[in-house]
């Protein structure tokens, strides 16, 4: 039993890895569609949302049929549950990739954002590509030190956040409401986006030590 | 083990069902501290964060006990697996519900909103304080129906959602762009609430039925 458990959780885990690598790559070419009104790159990523989703099935039936066929216990246990945590965190991950993109064929042919806030999206949209590539590394390596830096593109991602609020609420802000709706919006998906990366990191920590690292977003 | 697994599976469900109520009445008051400009509401809702984030942790804890312990299979495991899933959605709705008290205490003692849009918060307050009291009934008596008619008051959400979307970006808009972000967040917070709520339903559904509902927010 146990090495069959070896086995099926080393590949769920492998595939955890790579849906949140696939979204780490969704979240870059929908930047791309956003900064370059890209349509293509839109459209990419909303045509293989499906199939991600598919996998995303397919990776809570395995967590699934682990559990109900080989029993697993104590800390295998935990690594099952952690997973079945985990497939929620990637799927929002997806989704919010997708909600930019689809910002950007929204407004296509136009640019969705004013030039003067490109600097932050294409940072943002930066950090957020490492985040996916970091939780993909996580999960595959259970690295602990690596999860916590996670932690630290996240402060880079609230940082930049913050200060296009500041940005938006300036009275100098002469784009109008409409650009300031989806400024608003797509500052959302992307700090969403690494706050899901973050929550990975924070399982994957306490899988391997024990220890519920605290939220650095804690809302209270 | 089948009676204590039985009772003990009862007890979780009920918890689930209380954090649910728990997240309707916060956005209750959330609602209320928004369009009052109520401190007290918004700071009731804030205090009681932590508690409620306590409850959630036991709810893990109570789940994962009950597959280390008692190892249900086929449909028991079903439950509890669903459980977990759950908690995460309950989670999210408290944390929303925090997110609107918060945005009321940093405008206070000014109002957030524009009076304009004041009708369509105090809507969507109702329909999420209703949705959270649906997910609660829903839980706790796996009422199918109830479930599905988490689908209709999501629909009127969405509704109200898009409404005031048109309201942002017509040319009229008269309240300048810092209410208009703060606007824009706010009902992404009661949309993502009632979400959260019928991907609840979903899930009791499945686990009555065998069959999951397509999404209705189904994303591509």
């Amino acid at each position: 039993m146990r090495v069959i458990y070896n086995e099926q959780m080393a590949d769920l885990a492998s595939l955890l890895g790579e849906m949140a690598g696939l979204a780490g790559s969704a979240m870059d070419r929908a930047t791309q569609a956003l900064l370059q009104a890209d349509l293509a790159a839109a459209e990419s990523v909303i045509g293989e949302y499906d199939r991600i989703e598919d996998m995303i099935a397919d990776a809570e039936e395995r967590a699934f049929a682990l559990l109900a066929l080989q029993a697993p216990v104590a800390g295998d246990l935990r690594q099952v549950v952690s997973a079945i945590q985990i497939v929620q965190d990637v799927n929002r991950m997806v989704a919010l990739a997708l909600h930019v993109a689809k910002v950007a064929r929204r407004r296509h042919p136009n640019h969705a954002l004013p030039e003067a806030v490109n600097g932050y999206f294409a940072e943002m949209g930066r950090i957020a590509v490492h985040m996916g590539e970091g939780a993909r590394e996580v999960l595959e390596n259970r690295d602990p030190e690596r999860a916590a830096q996670l932690n630290e593109d996240d402060e880079a991602m609230d940082d930049l956040h913050r200060h296009l609020f500041t940005l938006l609420m300036d009275r100098e802000w002469k784009h109008g409401v409409a650009a300031a709706v989806d400024v608003t919006l797509l500052g959302r998906y992307y700090e969403r986006f690494a706050d899901h990366a973050v929550e990975i990191g924070r399982r994957v920590i306490f899988l391997v030590t024990g220890v519920l690292p605290p939220d650095p977003d804690s809302e209270a």
